[in-house]
């Protein structure tokens, strides 16, 4: 089914609860006014609407071809690419200075929730080259980014990650690709796997970021440098040169996401890919670290889109499919009027809402933490953008997948069968629990950098702020929501996280790694229920108002909904997160016996 | 990776959590000795591991080739469908007199779950079989009987259930075909989709069992009829006859189960394919529900055997590969040791296990509603198998996904890339939860039919049973086990049941309709608590009298593990059941306004 870009409500959530007008007076951010933004969501939209979403499901069926090292796109990629570069949508937030749009992170953040909703396959390689756009911008010589950074900017050329290799894959100390030094650059050797959009037929160069190994480098992780290789060489007047000396050796079957190459490169095969040194040596790791930040929040983004374009498929088809009677009309009735389709697609419908705010959210501390003029305001961002983007990668993504199978649940016998296009969302949405860190990395990620690391700062510093607006709940007049219930679910929902984040600091064992995923869920629920809680304020301001449209009424609904049916799972959580250690860090190998 | 019955878990369960000895002191079960049943067991089990497991990742690949109406199966289907015919696999429970092996529900519940965890797409097809079997053996005219019956037994010839049409899936009053008299027989004519195993080539007959219309039928529920509808006529000797006026116009191309051809059916395109009334006329929906609640018992032991394959794949793969440090090895250790990969093996294998035994409680009660000579305990297993039936269809079959998804988890990235075998778990695990009646439609038989019917009397004999075993378990000594905790946690979860079975029968609306399925799987998880605590009972028995072996330790972790892992999730239920109603019954239509 055609993508339809959530407009309104991103257009909501920027305004009424990410402040969108405050943001437009960061430094550099002046011209993202709501006008100006709102213009930009429009013809975006229309982009992933009448551009991407077209080829998703051609993608999806045709695959990609593999022949001779050369991977072929299917039939109307290479000139979606084309215009995705030519209208400037390849890297909305790079500096204008390098041709970019300098968009603020949180309406980037729009943007790439809309394409990767319209077609998740795409929209990957635009995210991978922005990733390498922040790797040479932040940290390369101002050499290396003359050369590299105009066209990658521009998306002339893409660019990838190269971490994994077969043995080293959420471990990346097992690194073992080696970068010897020749002159002004290095020969790189090793092999690397999942390397996504690794080669393809879009542009007419492909730029590597590689993690590999100095001669001399110490063992771990503290001895991985970074360095660019390009797949053609860029002679001195910056035109294309040789070949280098990689290859795309295969490509992957996998269970989705189909058009998306993901390729097992060899570098070096001929005594070693010309590569350059991305900043100083043997802290590429931190590099990566950086960038992948921003990867981690567009997979979760990702994870939001997918599941907000399987929302609108199953909605679909919910108003169009008749059978039987329902509790207001005893004829033969839509199945949307089913009582138990309706909790599927407030499921899916109030999650993915949750799921947007909060990463938008992130995207807003983004902007924070890079622009703020106030050190304590850039600071206590840079706090919350860390302690977010673990939960919005883990917790988004996560839901995406159970959103994409309750669409096809609610496609019956239909969402099993691949035309109906359902079946599309649950194998695109699997990988983004797994690539850019899996969920139980994610969530390590937040339990161990994110809060023991910081003694739980950045985590009460967000739960003062969830009583503020419990507080502002509790004060709400009007007939529109029950306001001293909303309150005490968010209220509710912050002493949570207060709880597990004292329990977490409290243990001295292992016992916080074996329920890490527990918190990380209870963190996206109860997050989930703060903004939720916001966004009611809001809906309720327009209602009382009589400013309320149909979109408020809905929201307010959708609000009542995930309190009433998402909420208690937090609770649940919170008690196998203070009494499941033992029972998990109880099993042994041994016990599995029976089945290996 | 290749299938291993677990056959010592299956042993365990019969004997000590299903009275196994009892049950072969019903009439007609006395073979079924412990010693006859371990050595069917083992067989059974050599044959899905050497015949049909090796078939699996086959028949996924390869799938099904279909021309000019004919499918053709992969290579070696046919092959293990006869052996399965002449072990005599096809219908073990079917009577003896008719060349069936006669064993109780119980013991067939376990090569079910072998037949369907080692290869869905093919066991689906003597599944259907029996669904046939049981609808002629039970209703069918002594003619009807003697012509079909001992070849579908057999499995010389396979069977179907014809119930879906493109206007009628869930609602079956929508039904159109039709069936005119004409002599001793009917001509039927209309179409029928999503029939498993319509056609193939693996026997030279296949007998439909078909629900149609007669000319003055009563609209709606109570004017379908069943008929049989054989592929091929059979003549007065017995012999195969004319070609019936049926084809197959076309095999759906799905998800998953891509070796179990799914067919589109056109009865009567030239004046009528030939049927046979089985029965009474305008009686055929009930027939069909008598033959489903066996078949929903099979596709929820089909729910096991594949969350049982996923686990063993992913418990295979976890303790092979290696990568980072963990709690015992701060080396390269292998990822078992970490804790987050344990905790999902935990869940998979955990709730495995519960379901298991719910499943085969189940079955037991079906052989005492069938055999036992005690009115009284004859109606109250009826009741008891009534009310199970939806629970283990439902709550395995949602299960099997979630385990199928996290067996890719386990596997990283390398579960995304089919070539592993991991995704086709859940690829095939994804339809169990629609077939034979969707989840939905089985939450809203236990509340309705088997709750709402009976005033909750099935239920609250099952939290009489549930509180027995947690009076035992708080009378348990030894060190085996928490035994007050594990009993607070029996008790709780029969007083969950309780309230919830309570505030079912107190409401007058809408409202248990709309949280059916949160009621469901409150009923699968706090079952499995009971079955969890049965087990525990029994392996602590075997630990504290010394006759203990890594088995029972196993068994007696995996069983601290449910009660701290899952059982939980079942008080977020109880507050959803109670609380959310409102919230998803006041969701319309038009709140969905943006997305359609």
């Amino acid at each position: 089914m055609t993508y339809n870009a959530p407009i309104e409500d991103m257009i909501f959530v920027l305004e009424e609860l990410c402040g969108l007008k405050d943001i437009a007076e960061l430094p550099g951010l002046e011209e993202a006014t709501p006008d100006m933004v709102a213009a930009i969501l429009e013809e975006a939209g229309k982009f992933a609407s009448q551009v991407l979403s077209p080829l998703n499901a051609v993608g999806d069926i045709k695959g990609l071809g593999f022949d001779k090292g050369e991977v072929t796109t299917p039939d109307g990629w290479k000139s979606a690419y084309d215009q995705l570069v030519e209208m400037g949508w390849n890297s909305p937030t790079a500096d204008g200075e390098h041709g970019g749009m300098g968009l603020p992170a949180v309406v980037n953040a729009c943007i790439q929730e809309m394409f990767q909703g319209a077609n998740a396959a795409f929209q990957l390689c635009p995210m991978l080259t922005q990733g390498a756009i922040e790797a040479v911008e932040g940290f390369a010589s101002p050499a290396l980014k003359e050369t590299y950074l105009p066209k990658l900017v521009s998306g002339e050329w893409t660019g990838t990650m190269n971490l994994t290799e077969p043995q080293a894959g959420s471990d990346l100390a097992a690194i073992r690709s080696k970068a010897v030094p020749q002159g002004d650059h290095y020969l790189i050797s090793g092999q690397k796997i999942y390397i996504t959009h690794g080669e393809h037929d879009m542009t007419e160069n492909i730029i590597h970021l590689v993690l590999a190994r100095l001669p001399d480098a110490p063992a771990g992780v503290k001895g991985i440098s970074l360095f660019v290789v390009p797949k053609f060489l860029i002679t001195e007047d910056g035109s294309l040169g040789e070949r280098n000396d990689m290859r795309c050796v295969s490509i992957e079957h996998k269970l989705g996401i189909h058009a998306s190459p993901t390729c097992t490169l060899a570098f070096g095969d001929n005594g070693g890919a010309v590569g350059y040194l991305v900043g100083e040596p043997n802290v590429g790791l931190q590099y990566m670290f950086a960038m992948m930040n921003n990867a981690r929040l567009n997979v979760g983004l990702q994870g939001v889109g997918i599941a907000e374009h399987a929302t609108q498929h199953a909605t679909h088809y919910a108003m169009e499919r008749k059978q039987g009677g329902t509790p207001e009309d005893s004829g033969v009735a839509t199945i949307i009027g089913h009582p138990d389709v309706r909790r599927m697609l407030g499921l899916m419908k109030s999650r993915t809402e949750a799921a947007r705010i909060l990463a938008y959210r992130a995207a807003r501390s983004l902007d924070y933490s890079q622009r703020s003029v106030d050190a304590n305001e850039k600071a206590r961002h840079q706090r919350r953008v860390d302690l977010l983007i673990p939960v919005v990668k883990g917790w988004s993504t996560e839901l995406s997948v159970q959103t994409a199978s309750l669409g096809i649940q609610v496609h019956g016998g239909m969402g099993y069968v691949e035309e109906t296009g359902a079946a599309q969302y649950l194998r695109d949405a699997r990988i983004t629990t797994i690539y850019e860190g899996t969920t139980g990395i994610q969530a390590l990620d937040l339990i161990g950098r994110k809060i023991l690391r910081d003694r739980g700062k950045a985590a009460l510093e967000i739960v003062r702020d969830m009583r503020a607006t419990a507080l502002v709940l509790a004060d709400q007049q009007g007939s529109s929501a029950d306001w001293p219930a909303l309150s005490g679910v968010v209220s509710g929902s912050a002493e949570l996280i207060e709880n597990v984040t004292n329990w977490i600091l409290e243990q001295n064992g292992h016992e916080p790694q074996a329920v890490a995923t527990d918190v990380l869920e209870l963190f996206g629920i109860a997050l989930g229920a703060w903004a939720m809680g916001d966004a009611a304020l809001s809906a309720g301001r327009h209602i009382e108002g009589r400013s309320g449209t149909a979109y408020h009424d809905a929201k307010m609904k959708t609000v009542k909904f995930y309190m009433a049916n998402v909420v208690p799972h937090a609770n649940a959580l919170s008690m196998i997160i203070t009494g499941a250690a033992p029972s998990i860090l109880n099993l042994k190998a041994s016990d599995f016996g029976t089945a290996a």
